[in-house]
């Protein structure tokens, strides 16, 4: 369900509170003076800080999957493009939403258990989106790799990794980087074959 | 300077503990009862949380260092060869001692500025044997990427999310996770060709 405008708020500004802060050190008393409201008109929306992490993490993941879904949506049938599309999705997410990606890759070890498996839940839908694409993409013989596991997981996180270095200011902009991305992507889903022998004799 | 039997008591301490509850939640009364010690014990050694988690990171770039020169020191003159040692060290280092990784991961950005300064310079220099290589491996013609800066980047992102799946229990070696990361790095550095070409008519 999506946020009310006054949960939207919660979300924002609890968002930055704990990017800045840390979950642990960051206080719900805080949030709710920036959000200019009363703690227990907070309350009223989530019966802890630990809720409003979870609505915070739940939030990043509806921004990511609609992200990658406006990207999706013009890629047809072919892995390839369905593959480029999804590495674009990723990237617009990265540098758009930092926030977002600095919360997930920092506090989802803060959620409690049930939160933990709700999260979960959710990303694994995410996963799963790309782990369809590389496989049907390996069936059509498009993708050639022999690790094609490991080129998921590298390719979602390299993307990841731009957060560290973009700057809105560029020289490069979102979709120059998501080119290039998507070419490396393809690099690694479809090597040369020069370079998986060993080199030292070893198997 | 490397760290006295005490010192190194307090940091593994200090590093399980900021690991498990973030550096916000973490407190330097517990690190000390843990460690078996009276906080002014403690104290004497480090003057405060800050120093004591910037004693932590700057042993974790240690101990990264040490594991990179290890696989380095075999490699001789050849970039291919030097790269491939150094994708084997980071791999190494983030199967052998995931807390370090994890710590670096996300408590840097708790690191005051004083603290920062310091381990950015250490850092840097990591960074800097990574670019040189691979520049070096460019200027030789064994790199054939036309995105070097993206590809160090992404090596480096891609070795360190092993941490989030890899299992000491198997099935698979850290030499095993090696091999297939130093083929990946290399397909990401002298890419197929065939790849790089805009597939849907854009520059």
């Amino acid at each position: 369900m999506a946020p009310s405008p006054k949960q939207r708020l919660f979300i924002d500004v609890g968002r930055k509170e704990f990017a800045r802060n840390g979950y642990g050190a960051s206080s719900i008393r805080t949030i709710a003076q920036e959000a200019g409201v009363s703690l227990s008109a907070l309350y009223y929306h989530y019966k802890n800080k630990q809720d409003l992490l979870l609505a915070i993490l739940l939030d990043g993941v509806d921004t990511y999957d609609a992200v990658c879904d406006a990207e999706l949506a013009d890629a047809g049938d072919d892995p390839v493009a369905q593959l480029r599309a999804f590495v674009r999705g990723n990237v617009k997410f990265r540098t758009q939403y930092p926030l977002q990606g600095q919360l997930i890759a920092t506090e989802v070890r803060n959620l409690e258990p049930d939160g933990a498996r709700q999260y979960d839940e959710r990303r694994r839908a995410g996963r799963k989106r790309m782990r369809d694409i590389i496989d049907e993409g390996v069936r059509q013989g498009l993708f050639t790799t022999k690790y094609p596991d490991d080129c998921r997981r590298s390719i979602l996180a390299m993307v990841s990794a731009i957060a560290n270095w973009y700057e809105p200011a560029g020289p490069d902009t979102p979709d120059e980087i998501a080119e290039r991305y998507a070419d490396m992507a393809m690099d690694l889903l479809c090597p040369s074959g020069t370079n998986t022998a060993p080199r030292d004799g070893r198997e």
